[in-house]
């Protein structure tokens, strides 16, 4: 067993504090990592609060990983020591249904293991995450980092880069459409850069005026206030897909009357209430589609890191020691962070 | 001008009464029907009781037209006299936007003209549909009617078929698919013929057990009580398409559960009130998708009608006489029609 020192919630309630854990040993399709960065994603809080059903404590949350290969198992050949890696959301999946095969791993119909709060194959414990010095992950499961981009950076792309990349792809987002994007944070601001950088006319649709010129910088060419009913009128039936990245409900149904026909609102945030329910005839009369998506295959994850490294695309990140993670906590819970807290692990120090 | 005779609501609360009123002169582009059957579609009591909107009264409901060509226009080179054609919702569009040459004249940008309540643009005046003994329609909203079919009973699809159709053909139901209905009138019947005829698995999906023997008669393969809940849970995961034609808010979350990857929910009814609102997951863990179709473009309708011909499909209808309708309109709203009323326009007498 590999001792590793990581951040861990003993509760729902605490403040996270260090714990001392074992990972597996380095089985012979493993990859031993050691962590240099990871993003915090609004889901580690979500879970680690008990907030999406019960969790296994102790637990370590973080699931944008950026590390370098420390050693492999005996029949890897694909990745060998000091790599630079990425692992995401998933650790493991069945490999053997269709959507495994189809390269669609998030949607195992075994269950894909989360990597972090899932139960890992080998040893039956809780898979613990990113915020740690070292990970012990299937060979299938890690990923290429480019190595001309920022590393911190990188991290992000893992959860709020795949995430937002898959719609974009699975949709068609590039040149000659028009994409919507609903809310400007982690998720949000990565939905900007990809669209943009896809080809697509990027909207941003935002509830508050003062991201305007942030969002533009990140790539918006327009950037419309959902509040001002006479803009929003005016982009009616003119998009083709809009990216929802807001986790908490909202008006989707004013959303969705700036959809053409045959137009697709993606919800990627976990609302825990549902949102109101748009109209039926908002449905039938543009036939609009109103859909979902979860992160994104190992396949299209490579795809998009490769897409980041040939356009020079990274994440907006605000870099903290491992210490501030809670601070970080608060903050996000108040949207103050543009776009994404990464931990540096250099600074995860040994109890003494 | 062309005197003609219908039935029309007077006003939101009267009963429907008879009415003499003129059809515009037969232009060069025109037909003129004589109209032998026309079925009563909820769309018609909806309409007519101001329940969708302002109703131009006088208004003559009805957009599930059979007839005869009694003269054409000087310009008309696809009808003559004597042929035996059909008229379903849309009796104009404009012609030239993208819907309308994609064939998708329902869409039309700048609106397509409805059989009834719309604004005809050679006069200025109302629509008036068909449950009156002649109509004028430009050539392209005209349809072919497979000769060896039941006359009365092809009158529905006009609507109910080709509302159930178009969905089927855009999300692909055919062998190897698995196709859930909800809700046995109407459209349902005919959603379980076309998609049973497609070569379809189809799944009927009722709240009442004692339509499962018809649902059976009318082509599915299986009937699920949507109260019993081991059943739906048996079929969690397993529908790549659901057709759901309840006009009235229902648990849609519940029929999602059955979509499998990347399954989609079409609503076709016009629920006044929104239905209740599924939660984000049941979207982002499966890429579900939750869409609405109007009717069908004028293309898809000849060929729905050409593929009821060749597969010997009609409605299960209930003829009525002409001054039935009212009593008709009752029976409807306590849904006491299996599963279509047609009107037999001979039976329309002139007055006095």
């Amino acid at each position: 067993m590999i001792s590793t020192f990581g951040i861990a919630a003993h509760d729902a309630a605490s403040p996270l504090a260090p714990w001392r854990f074992e990972r597996r040993d380095v089985g012979a399709h493993d990859v031993h990592i050691q962590i240099l960065f990871c993003g915090i994603c609004h889901s580690d809080l979500h879970t680690v609060r008990g907030e999406w059903g019960p969790c296994p404590y102790p637990q370590v949350p973080g699931h944008e990983i950026v590390g370098r290969v420390v050693s492999v198992g005996a029949d890897v050949t694909s990745w060998k020591a000091g790599d630079l890696v990425g692992v995401g959301c998933m650790v493991d999946s069945c490999q053997h249904c269709q959507p495994c095969a189809d390269g669609l791993e998030q949607y195992c119909d075994n269950g894909m293991t989360g990597t972090y709060g899932g139960t890992e194959k080998e040893t039956g414990r809780p898979t613990q995450g990113g915020y740690s010095t070292g990970i012990v992950v299937n060979e299938k499961f890690v990923l290429r980092v480019p190595a001309n981009l920022d590393l911190a950076g990188v991290a992000p792309l893992l959860c709020a880069g795949i995430t937002t990349w898959s719609p974009l792809r699975q949709w068609k987002a590039g040149p000659g459409s028009r994409v919507g994007v609903v809310g400007i944070g982690g998720l949000g601001h990565m939905a900007v850069k990809l669209a943009a950088a896809l080809g697509a006319h990027v909207v941003v649709l935002t509830t508050s005026p003062s991201k305007a010129e942030d969002a533009r910088r990140l790539g918006a060419h327009e950037v419309v206030v959902s509040r001002d009913a006479a803009a929003m009128k005016a982009l009616r039936n003119s998009l083709d897909l809009i990216i929802d990245t807001v986790g908490t409900p909202h008006d989707i149904d004013a959303e969705m009357q700036l959809l053409r026909l045959d137009g697709t609102l993606v919800l990627l945030g976990g609302s825990p209430q549902p949102h109101p329910a748009p109209g039926a005839f908002t449905f039938i009369m543009k036939r609009r589609r109103l859909a979902g998506s979860l992160i994104g295959g190992i396949a299209e994850t490579q795809e998009m890191l490769d897409f980041c490294g040939q356009h020079g695309i990274t994440a907006d990140i605000e870099l903290i020691k491992a210490d501030a993670v809670n601070e970080a906590y608060e903050r996000m819970l108040k949207s103050d962070v543009k776009y994404r807290f990464v931990i540096d692990l250099a600074t995860l120090a040994e109890p003494v």
